[in-house]
């Protein structure tokens, strides 16, 4: 390919220059411009890379539910007993919560999309399939599905909130939705 | 007022214009212009009523959190046991997560704005903070502050998720936060 357009890294390229511009803008201020002028591409090879928008925000919220993913199963598969388990979900929501301003409006821009667009529940629900099973290496499948719905409201109170809670709340939380305590 | 700038009416007009704009565009494409035309006032009159579009946000955002926690309050005053409250608060997390689109948008379009804007995180926290005291009605305030965590995520899993969870496993989850089972 003379003109490079096939180049597999100019692909990546384009999906986080479309996570960087969502971060700055939001899905509202995207544009193919805009992308590709971050990206350092020409506008043509958007096309040719993307079908569209839609399939541009696709990967590039895959790509970014894909990293938080990645840390839950790094953290649940380092665990070595239930209590252990526990205690890596306690950290999880605490890291989330206080982790970068650039993740949690990411997530936001993520779950806005999904709430105005149905079609892109696919992605939210893809994220939650896969955190539940991470989470199901400890703990059965309802006890999951339970906690994952804790991991995710302690995590948004704690980073909406002006005076967050304490590390031992999220701890005594967790062990009531796993059943100690 | 010859004018009838300071017609009150005309006020609440305006906030609820707001409220449309953000839940049709986005927090992202609102303007002074697009609110005063939904509200069919003159954009004069914008300026005259509120000191910028931040005020106008808050005060859009609050009228409508401001009804989510009647709901959570007109519930929670029925219930005259911790059965009764927690069947309310199951009750709740379904009403939520399968009510009007418009509110599900509204709520995380909130939830992006004060992700991006530290500043909006006082309306998200007396948002909390009143959800919490309608708890507090049947439950300490510990639980209280886990259980309106546990709403806020099974809600929205249930509202992003293609195969939203049943009624039941709500009911064992809230049970569980609140130490029954």
């Amino acid at each position: 390919m003379a003109t490079g357009q096939a180049d597999p890294e100019r692909r990546e390229r384009i999906i986080a220059a479309a996570l960087d511009v969502v971060a700055d803008e939001g899905v509202a201020g995207v544009s193919h411009r805009k992308v590709a002028a971050r990206a350092g591409v020409p506008l043509g090879s958007m096309t040719y890379h993307f079908t569209g928008m839609d399939e541009l925000l696709r990967e590039a919220f895959t790509r970014f539910s894909d990293g938080v993913v990645a840390l839950f199963e790094e953290r649940l598969s380092a665990a070595r007993t239930p209590d252990e388990a526990r205690e890596a979900v306690t950290g999880l929501i605490h890291e989330l919560s206080e982790g970068r301003q650039r993740d949690l409006v990411l997530t936001h821009e993520l779950y806005t999309l999904a709430a105005r667009r149905p079609a892109f529940r696919e992605l939210t629900r893809a994220w939650m399939r896969r955190s539940r099973v991470a989470l199901e290496r400890h703990f059965d499948p309802e006890t999951a599905r339970q906690l994952d719905a804790l991991i995710e409201g302690l995590s948004l109170h704690r980073a909406l909130e002006t005076a967050p809670h304490g590390r031992e709340l999220t701890a005594r939380a967790v062990a009531r939705v796993t059943r100690i305590g």
